[in-house]
């Protein structure tokens, strides 16, 4: 089950998303927001980032410009947010990182947040050993 | 003082900040890598923003895409790392998210991460209460 919430400037990305991840055959649960009422984007990445950890699962996130939502959900111990703006990010913050959540910003095309979604999805982490020993780096410094 | 740090896939980009920053009257501290020989970014993302948080000021960060940066620099308590792609990103980081840290893919061009880095630091932050009121809601989910 991929996870997706936005805030309200991301509440019309997210709708066309989930009609993309449908098509694709991915199951996709959608903790909000339900409208373009103005709500507080950490609402929705803490919300999304403990589902994440709980279900280790992958989630999608989108606001105005991606930033506020991973700097709020980065603050979730064991999550790894990459805000990604083309379809390299995508790529390499599976391969590279490890991301479990992906930060869009609204303001991209919608045909860029779809590919950017089904590349990331797609691209497993490398396992390679650099990549592991600096992931365990970041996992040793956030708090207990 | 302006902290600047990266990686080795960074190092090109940081030696040409530093430059321009000084030649734009910007005192700026180099908290390394000091050479292109391969080096783990988290071990440079931390260093920083301990530095930032107890000297209160602003930062930045270089690594391939931004994101491993981006995600180890934001576990450390009281940072707002933004990861900036664009000018636009660049000014909406400070006004909205009060961003003290900004993480950029070597990958940009030279000209464009110049240009980001002098609007980051030129934009202040919008003190309005909406964008207040999220950032107290980031602050409350951090660890104590």
């Amino acid at each position: 089950m991929i996870l997706i919430a936005s805030d309200h400037a991301g509440y019309d990305t997210k709708e066309q998303l989930k009609k993309f991840l449908k098509e694709n055959n991915y199951e996709v649960e959608d903790l909000g927001t339900n409208s373009k009422e103005s709500v507080d984007y950490p609402d929705f990445a803490i919300k999304l980032a403990n589902r994440v950890i709980k279900e280790k699962t992958l989630g999608i996130l989108i606001c105005g410009t991606g930033i506020g939502m991973s700097i709020a959900c980065n603050k979730v111990k064991g999550i790894r947010c990459a805000k990604v703006s083309d379809e390299l990010e995508a790529k390499l913050c599976k391969e590279h990182n490890n991301a479990n959540v992906i930060a869009l910003s609204s303001r991209l095309p919608q045909s860029l947040c779809n590919s950017i979604v089904k590349i990331y999805l797609e691209t497993p982490f490398s396992n390679d050993e650099r990549h592991i020993r600096r992931l365990d780096k970041i996992s040793k410094y956030e708090c207990q």
